[in-house]
């Protein structure tokens, strides 16, 4: 197992260099988090990161949560590390300062939660869905329930989880058929769910439980759904806590990856029925989840930023210190990071998660935007911008961590097979990411039907807008006329996707994925252009750092070697839904 | 899990209508190989991997290999299962009949062998190490050691290990420090081995190591390597078991898949030396590993076939078994195997699949021919075609295993996390593939340097020839035009490819991975065209047989969909190596 180091250095360069923070830090409510506040903020949450949790990975991985005499044991590694994660305020960075957060963008949230993600993927997911929590109730709450619920999980002394797959309703929530029953003020609530990330822990005083069922005669569909609150200990009108409700955890699966996570079987209402209490309307529950999903698949794509940066990091202290054959230009035998084709893995890594990193930073730029701008017209333009932008940052990002990950692996050759070194790890724990919070052939459908063509095609044609006032100034330093002409010729290849998108509208399904590819890749490289203008204007100034040396090198890699998988994502969109098709459901039998 | 059905009729198909296997069967030595042979032997053989085998497959895998005592204890399931094996004589079938094999053409073999891979991944290994250790005794033996070993070895009654690999020596074996110090007519052999496949086993009655290692005078380097027989059991004149030798297991690794192959760490001559017999000359070891690990190199490839089919399988029975949301066609709730983007990733498994099978296939009629054939000429270019698409069949194949295995989990969404459901120890098992036997940046480099380069070209322009005469044929079908002219721009792009190694050698390094996964990728798509031009014919001649629609639909579907990454591969070739070699070493360090 390897040191894990915080890029600080691209957290700054991102928020200061490429994405004008300090305009952000003038917006009202955010008169607390300057720049140079941000800049005192983020070496204290890299030490305690790299000192306090990314150590907990690996032991955290080996042992794994389980279900002892029905409560959740987590990994001994893990024992005591949550508190402290509390305690330093970590986890409410970017709360709502009225709630006792501290009132930062999100943005400045997103790089704390990046380490966070880093140190340890599986138990990142428990303020993560806190924070998803948070976010639903501070939407759709009532005064009483925020009052009730919102400092606790803010502050992350309870926290929180989002309860709605149930075996027979994935994808498709409309079949929910867990029980909400009026029971006075209140509902009993009866039912099973599955796959409920951190269901369940003895780590915090409570845990609240946000939870989709279905009220007796409610319309069947999407449309009877309705959400509640069930906590796992009743709250006392005096905030203290009562007894414990009718909800426990039945089982922990056994996963490939985030094993630290304990992903439940909860049943609601074994013994007569769950207190829960209602969320806003009866039928909206649906309506409500989005809002907490759609923050959610923005920290998931980030989540394959994190565990890609992580397995970049080891994968690079293997290849220095691993020595194996000659290379010309070395003296005697060389560690293998000299080698061209170990070379082109790592680089090959680092720019994808360089990448991935500046779409995801830009998609909450936007979101910190929508939330705190005084003008209403960038608010909503900036709404629109992070819609459109979620899909992507959950799909490629998450695409991308799988590949990262593999590579990962294949540098450590043979001793990337063995648990102990760590490397598999990584993309074990990855191969969730394209896969929860809606998998990324819903993320495509998304993308491809809500984002693009029931928008008729605003939210590209202003993202296409940006990208070109964009090139216009990245153009002007003649050094990266290489990197603006790749991005335009991209920019066209989106077009012509989104054409063939909007001339064939029923080929949706079937091109859907390769469309959002294509448009991921391309956004991606314009911003690792942006980000190499931006180095460039500091080497120009007469700046030494080989940081910048390196931004600029690594956007070429990236539009050199990754860039021009779009002909591949465009040839498929292009030859449509047919050849897809093609077979018969009996046609896949084996003959 | 779900049953595994053996693609017997893609067996025949390849052998009889794609390569002609008719013609194979009547050279010397395949006289009682005819095709009605082989048509009552498959069934059979399908009968005992699907009955008896493939049922071990995911027990093996929770339960694992692990040492007890000192002895290796392999999973519970398999226990019994090996001498079935070896009873019906599934691992003889191409042996040498004149020990004991029975004498078919290793094509035919290669068709049980993936009934075997797909049936138990690791398991298959013992086996197909066993092989390796035939070839290599059968070419560079005395005779006295193959009258004592080979019999036993075809038989499968006792198994053989490769053992190649020290800490210090991995890809790079002219550092294995293993000693071996003459005693009269032997040597006594001490050192560590590490990550030896089967390195030990309490199932069969001996085990044969083949160890690389280093008398006391050698020269440094790869020339002062010489190769001995180290059995664990030394053997009688008179052919029974005698005392136990000083060899033996000291670990076995916790490895990310394939639990059921014991990887051992093998310790020789703890107690004075290993007793070894020198194979051929000293300071040959290296030259005679390698014919044994070629071999190896294809079986390898061909279990990112296997292991592909397996996972394709299961996701079409999850995607015909998972109903969820709604479909237009379809009434009521649909199963996922009716969305278009499930059908994306089921029929680019598929695809992939045949594709693979298809390149596998043609290496070893190619293998088969250059063994057997009559005329010398024949034998010499179809041992050249062998050595060019070794490393296309270890490297395209694999790196495919990792992406179907993946799709594979993909397709079950959140149940493909979930280790009882199966999906995931395909993946698990499937990425070693692309490290074993040379890793896929060691076969880009022999692709590119060995097979192109130092070659001047000649196998590329010989199998270049074959591929454009095979367009011409598969031309004369007017309904296969868009697959001969996309196979005939694949041509292009290759050319255009090794135009750029021949014109940049000392770039060779770089852009090797790249060039592999384009002839590769060019390679299967034209065996595809090839197929599905071999099934229009069939269909042409009245034939109603699905099979034979699939055939041509899939073809059509690689062609769209998976052969313009080609564009992409050669982008990467021409942009070279520069970008890849542009940080320095301390560059790659979290700034």
């Amino acid at each position: 197992m390897t040191v894990y180091k915080t890029p600080e250095k691209e957290f700054n360069f991102l928020l200061n260099e490429v994405f004008d923070y300090a305009s952000l830090a003038q917006l009202p409510g955010f008169e607390d988090a300057s720049p140079e506040m941000v800049a005192s903020v983020l070496p204290e949450a890299a030490k305690f990161f790299e000192q306090i949790v990314a150590p907990t990975n690996q032991p955290s991985d080996q042992q794994g949560s389980k279900l002892v005499d029905g409560k959740v044991k987590i990994p001994d590694a893990l024992e005591g590390v949550y508190p402290q994660l509390v305690e330093a305020g970590w986890t409410a960075l970017s709360g709502d300062a009225e709630y006792g957060g501290a009132g930062f963008p999100n943005v400045v949230g997103l790089a704390v939660q990046e380490m966070l993600q880093s140190s340890n993927l599986g138990f990142s997911l428990m303020p993560m869905l806190t924070q998803g929590v948070v976010h639903a109730l501070d939407l759709y709450g009532s005064d009483e329930q925020k009052q009730t619920y919102l400092s606790h999980l803010i502050t992350g002394h309870w926290s929180g989880t989002m309860n709605l797959t149930e075996p027979q309703a994935g994808t498709d929530l409309g079949a929910v058929q867990t029980k909400a029953v009026r029971n006075g003020d209140t509902y009993l609530i009866s039912g099973q769910k599955i796959y409920i990330t951190w269901g369940d822990q003895e780590i915090t005083e409570n845990v609240i439980h946000l939870v989709l069922a279905r009220t007796p005669d409610a319309p069947e569909g999407v449309k009877g759904i309705s959400m509640f609150i069930v906590p796992k200990y009743l709250v006392n009108a005096d905030g203290s806590i009562a007894e414990r409700n009718d909800v426990k955890p039945v089982n922990v699966e056994h996963k490939l990856g985030i094993h630290s996570s304990p992903t439940c079987t909860m049943m609601f209402g074994e013994a007569g029925g769950a207190t829960g209490y209602l969320v806003g309307e009866e039928g909206k529950g649906l309506v409500y989840m989005f809002a907490m999903m759609n923050a959610a698949r923005l920290a998931v794509g980030h989540q394959g930023v994190a565990v890609s940066e992580r397995a970049y990091q080891q994968a690079v202290w293997y290849a220095r210190e691993r020595v194996q054959g000659a290379v010309q230009g070395v003296d005697g035998r060389a560690a293998i990071i000299h080698h061209a084709d170990v070379r082109r893995m790592l680089m090959q890594m680092r720019a994808m998660t360089e990448a991935g990193r500046a779409l995801s930073f830009k998609a909450i730029f936007e979101e910190d935007r929508s939330f705190n701008h005084p003008d209403e017209a960038v608010r909503a333009a900036s709404a629109k911008a992070v819609e459109l932008l979620t899909p992507l940052v959950k799909g490629w990002c998450t695409e991308m961590a799988m590949e990262t990950t593999s590579l990962g692996i294949q540098v450590h050759g043979g001793m990337g097979f063995v648990e102990e070194t760590g490397a598999a790890q990584f993309m074990r724990d990855a191969r969730i990411l394209p896969i929860y919070e809606g998998t990324n052939g819903i993320q495509a459908l998304d993308f491809i039907g809500r984002k693009t063509l029931r928008d008729a095609g605003q939210g590209m044609t202003a993202l296409a807008a940006e990208i070109q006032a964009d090139l216009a100034e990245i153009g002007q330093h003649s050094e990266l006329h290489d990197l603006t002409a790749a991005v335009a010729e991209a920019l066209s290849q989106c077009q012509q996707g989104a054409e063939y998108v909007f001339g064939h509208p029923q080929e949706a399904g079937g091109i859907a994925y390769n469309y959002m590819m294509l448009v991921g890749n391309s956004v991606c490289a314009w911003l690792l252009a942006k980000s190499a203008a931006a180095a460039q204007t500091a080497l120009n100034a007469g700046s030494s750092d080989r940081f910048y040396r390196q931004k600029v090198a690594t956007a070429r890699f990236f539009v050199q070697q990754v860039l021009p998988r779009n002909g591949a994502y465009l040839a498929a969109i292009k030859s449509g839904q047919d050849g897809i098709m093609a077979l018969t459901e009996e046609d896949f039998e084996v003959a």
